[in-house]
């Protein structure tokens, strides 16, 4: 292996790759994964079976190539978020990584800049570097609280090209008011900041947490960022879209690869799509399991973020290392994301969360935690 | 509209976006489409069915991100390519823009060129300019040859950082020697230029013509590109990838955004890669139908280019726009590349091909061509 760096070291890389490691999770093949925040509730049968129709029906045709415009499925995608977003204001791509390096590719690269607020999806610093956009790493508060008054003034001075807002957050769980996303926005003014909220884990808030669509209307520069690998169950089939202005959709065609989403990603999409009810029913379920973390975490004298995810955030441990350590020794993966007396959870099926929870107190038991 | 690219001009686009249209074939409904170079020849039962199975297999763990390094189909594409390519000599993505994308964003980037020579695919520049590489268009002789010795003297003068050689190239049909390979390697010594030889229509190639895969061992800086969508016929699947030297494969893991590949995708490709004989059947069919589009247009007194590919570069039209509108009268869409007194068409079934050679005739003989 060492012999292959040296040759890669040997390689004309452009200078911000040399001696980066590839991003990813650390993956084990352990029976309970809880670390990638995937939907763990398996697929619904009748969802299978709409998949392998849709693409059946597809297949037969695979010599051409797909509609460059995807125009069902922003039909589709357009309906299920509701809102008065029409398919013009919809986009997507190849997962939300690729939307998200399409806004950059668009609105930032040499001279221009991205701001986000770490701790955050670990992915947005790669992904300015992908796109030789500087990285502005903004603050956030005690707790990782980020208050409207702190973000506005952190994007005023520092006069971004782009804001990501991680909203539910990851891996803190908790989303941001819509003040918030209203005071950068208009803190923006100025330097025609975009705006992205992503959204990835929005179909988990709390009753009564509004989406950042209702801002859309009247805002040409926000851009609201969602997924279907998480509620919808599909983190298999690479599914990212955003809604915004129309103009915005018509900017991202610009830098577009030409027929970048594949015809079996947009017949596994639409079959999805067709089944929302079936899909979105483990959301309610998941939804329990991620409240009773929450609550049984303190319980145990944790400290558990508020969680708007699928997922909870918690400190409190002396040694986070050795209880992630000690998980994968019960089966179980978690994600030790780098934040001292932290680890994030995946909140599962029942049955995973409750042996998520007996193991976890058991080790705490051992007053090794 | 109008007012809608008003708005888009009111976008803090990059500057190098401003005014520019989206890429793409205009695309007309009409039945005989001989204008992308797609495999025109049905899908077989076979493999259709083998894609519905394999999907099927993988769309009940879809919940689950796909993986990372999609194993499965490296080593399939390894053992379709021989030449002694190894798994960890292949990468692959969506559509062989993503591959190349990735490949300026790894050895490409601000401060850094792109030499290609035009007429060639006409990705190539935008793929620079999303990657805010330097384009710098090479030139080819008269009948668009491109000769080792020019070739070289080009690259010498110019010090690129990555070379796209595109064989057989399009839209001109024409495979290059191994001789401009060679010379082209050799003279981005100095530069430590990475040279990628784009082969999307290789398998098509006259027989005697050889693969730049025979020049991989021993040149790290050697990259050739291949892409399922020609003569898989799978141009719906989106999925090109490259055979390199492994520190090359290693690079590209630096830039790729993760599980860019679905598990569709990774399903769809394997299913295909298992019925590499149905799917390769057809080729000869295509090849027979490329020589005799050739020979005709030839008898025509017109001057079709030697070809390697599943289509013909042909000239000695008066009016080529013309005849590209007299054509899809007859319900038949040719390409028109842009080039005086040229048009392009795919090979397609024997039936389509008599379509397309019966309608040319007839117009020619109005005296309009």
């Amino acid at each position: 292996m060492s012999e292959l760096l040296e040759r890669l070291a040997n390689l004309p890389l452009r200078e911000n790759l040399r001696g980066v490691s590839p991003y990813g999770a650390p993956q084990l093949d352990v029976p309970i994964q809880l670390n990638v925040n995937e939907n763990t509730h398996p697929m619904p049968e009748v969802v299978r079976q709409a998949i392998t129709e849709e693409v059946h029906r597809v297949a037969g045709q695979l010599n051409r190539y797909p509609d460059r415009e995807f125009v069902e499925l922003r039909e589709r995608l357009a309906a299920f978020l509701g809102h008065g977003v029409t398919p013009d204001q919809v986009w997507a791509a190849n997962g939300s990584n690729e939307v998200l390096q399409q806004i950059l590719q668009t609105f930032g690269g040499p001279g221009r800049s991205l701001l986000s607020f770490p701790p955050t999806y670990s992915m947005y610093p790669l992904l300015a570097s992908g796109t030789n956009t500087a990285y502005i790493a903004g603050e956030r508060g005690a707790d990782f609280d980020l208050t409207a008054e702190a973000a506005a003034r952190q994007v005023r001075e520092s006069q971004p090209s782009i804001v990501f807002l991680c909203s539910p957050n990851n891996p803190t769980g908790t989303a941001l008011g819509l003040d918030v996303v209203e005071a950068v926005y208009a803190a923006g003014e100025d330097a025609q900041t975009v705006v992205v909220v992503d959204e990835a884990y929005a179909e988990f808030r709390q009753t009564g947490t509004p989406s950042a669509l209702e801002l859309l209307p009247g805002r040409p520069r926000l851009i609201v960022s969602r997924t279907m690998s998480k509620a919808f169950a599909l983190a298999g089939a690479r599914l990212g879209y955003v809604a915004a202005a129309e103009e915005v959709t018509a900017a991202l065609r610009l830098v577009r690869l030409p027929y970048h989403l594949s015809a079996v990603t947009q017949a596994t999409a639409n079959a999805a799509l067709k089944h929302v009810d079936a899909l979105l029913a483990n959301v309610e379920d998941i939804k329990l399991q991620r409240d009773r973390i929450v609550n049984e975490l303190t319980r145990l004298g944790l400290t558990p973020a508020a969680s708007d995810s699928n997922f909870v955030f918690f400190g409190g441990l002396a040694d986070p290392q050795r209880t992630w350590e000690a998980l994968v020794s019960h089966g179980i993966l978690v994600r030790d994301v780098g934040i001292p007396g932290h680890l994030r959870v995946t909140a599962g099926t029942e049955a995973e969360t409750t042996a998520f929870l007996s193991a976890l107190e058991r080790h705490l038991g051992t007053g090794q935690g």
